[in-house]
């Protein structure tokens, strides 16, 4: 079956996000990363920049559960804390978006939301703990935690973030279609081999060669 | 730098060691499966039937700890468990192997034993449950128990294993440079990513793209 929903799941600082948007280009497709916080911003009535910071968080931090509903929008929680309003709007979006053609959609749970979608590929993206820390820093600069201990809080918070919602191990390779570490492969040859399948896709498949 | 060991570890049924062997015939280099048992075999001492048996199975079998030491060979085990007298010498014909050139090794743990070597390429393969079971059926034939539940005990017996001797969680994405689902990608297709990786990793790498 033709892919055309392609979510990249990715660790931080693996050049995953790079790696989609260089798919994205080479499709001549959308790329939703920033673009999806500012739509599920819109939805929720929160600031696009809480969006990005807690849509990934642990959502049993009880330092923003329940604290931050947005103002003049009273009752629309539904009693549910902020991480899972937060869910069920960013699970919306996305199923609107797979639905509205081609893509690319990056983070966000995308593949466990869009599981049950046979034209959706999903690619997970990590890397070498020096390989992160060298990207981070030149991409993000320093800062008083070492680039290590910046990258095992937000590993926890994702993997954290994704068992709730999912009930997956994050970074188990049956949860994706094909699973690549850029810090051996590269990020070029990634998104190389991501548009190779997604072309091969388009040609109907032998099953004698199962 | 230039990949010329590939190690395969597969999920029984999903076709790894198919793909073991397209991908050793298409680079004109050996393959190591049954090859690989029987080296163990001639090193242990034990029936080539039995290391195929054990090799793979949880440690802490007791039904077959410490039982069935080769004969004629008083002492060699020197107290070891027959499974970790079988690791160690699976490890010394591992490296041996991987010293003596290029080559496709499958399964045995090979990912965990050739870590350190810069030039080996670590593959997973897995597949959904049901193309595993249509394999399985049609490869092995039918049995009393469902191919599901033949399916899970092997799943475990590896996890068990790959745990005991490696400390790594088994299927878990960082244990391997590139993990491919063959029931989504075909066997083929994943074939193919895997000898294009390796032709590629012949040229030089430009680091401006990382």
């Amino acid at each position: 079956m033709e892919k055309k929903i392609i979510t990249i799941s990715r660790e931080f600082g693996s050049g995953g996000r790079t790696v989609g948007h260089m798919i994205a280009d080479r499709l001549g497709i959308p790329f939703y990363d920033k673009e999806l916080v500012d739509q599920i911003a819109v939805e929720s009535g929160f600031a696009p920049k809480f969006v990005e910071e807690h849509g990934e968080h642990s959502p049993g931090n009880s330092l923003f559960s329940y604290a931050f509903a947005p103002q003049g929008v009273p009752g629309v929680m539904n009693g549910l804390s902020t991480a899972d309003f937060l869910w069920n709007i960013q699970c919306s979006v996305i199923l609107q978006l797979a639905e509205q053609g081609p893509c690319v959609i990056v983070g966000r749970n995308a593949d466990y939301i869009l599981k049950d979608r046979p034209d959706a590929l999903h690619v997970y993206v990590y890397a070498d703990m020096a390989f992160r820390a060298d990207r981070i820093v030149r991409r993000y600069g320093e800062s008083d935690k070492s680039p290590e201990a910046r990258l095992q809080e937000k590993d926890k918070r994702r993997r954290v973030n994704y068992q709730h919602y999912t009930g997956r191990t994050w970074g188990q390779a049956q949860n994706y279609d094909i699973c690549l570490d850029t810090s051996d492969l590269g990020i070029r040859q990634c998104a190389d081999i991501v548009c190779g399948i997604v072309e091969n896709s388009k040609k109907p498949r032998d099953p004698s060669q199962d």
